[in-house]
């Protein structure tokens, strides 16, 4: 069903829509779903090879999370493709959504992400940010 | 509420959450989403300066989204922000969610796909590729 295969992945939704398919709405397959606002982040570490030092970034973008404007969030690493057009060096992968571009403005001044930044810049050696909003 | 505050963002899920907030279940805002696999794309235009191929991209992106196996697709330009960190020189970005690699692997061959290789890899002089999945 168009509903299941757009469902969300998080597990409140994926709850909610088990019990409600039916009354669900069908979302046409060309309709985009809206962003609001994506803030893509990769992190390359100081220590490419240091389990601890990407535990430690981990801990701390866990810890970031936290910050009340952010929708959702996934972090990630690099899949296993492998194709000239991929980059699969960095080390970490930080995506979030939020409702609009005011709300990652204040994201960027959050005490949460300024103690972030303190406690953990340290750990890497190059961030490249891509953000994005619906066309 | 928490379950609001990690809605997904279609139309679909909103309408659930609306509905079903009061019996969702609360999800802890340091437990990320799963994404499964996330394939995020950006484009560079031979003609960044052309409306009209950007229109075109756009087009393509929206046909290649029906492949059957993504479960939510993004269509992205860059946001108004402007950092160093901030790579904004992209026209367009492409967010897909697969359930995992094998799906997303099904799309890379998919007949749908192919054809727009076929039709719209001449409007774009630069593809960059980030492929990640849940740590």
């Amino acid at each position: 069903m168009q509903q299941n295969r757009r469902k969300f992945l998080s597990n409140a939704a994926l709850t909610v829509a088990a019990a409600g398919a039916a009354s669900l709405p069908v979302q046409a397959a060309q309709t985009p779903a809206k962003a609001g606002f994506i803030h893509h982040v990769y992190f390359w570490l100081k220590n490419p090879e240091s389990k601890e030092d990407k535990a430690k970034l981990l801990e701390g973008l866990r810890t970031l999370s936290k910050v009340k404007t952010i929708q959702n969030f996934y972090i990630g690493q690099p899949a296993d493709t492998n194709r000239d057009v991929i980059d699969r060096s960095y080390a970490v992968s930080w995506l979030l959504f939020f409702a609009n571009k005011a709300d990652q403005d204040s994201y960027q001044v959050d005490p949460v992400h300024l103690d972030f930044v303190k406690n953990y810049s340290h750990l890497w050696q190059r961030v490249v940010v891509y953000d994005s909003v619906d066309v």
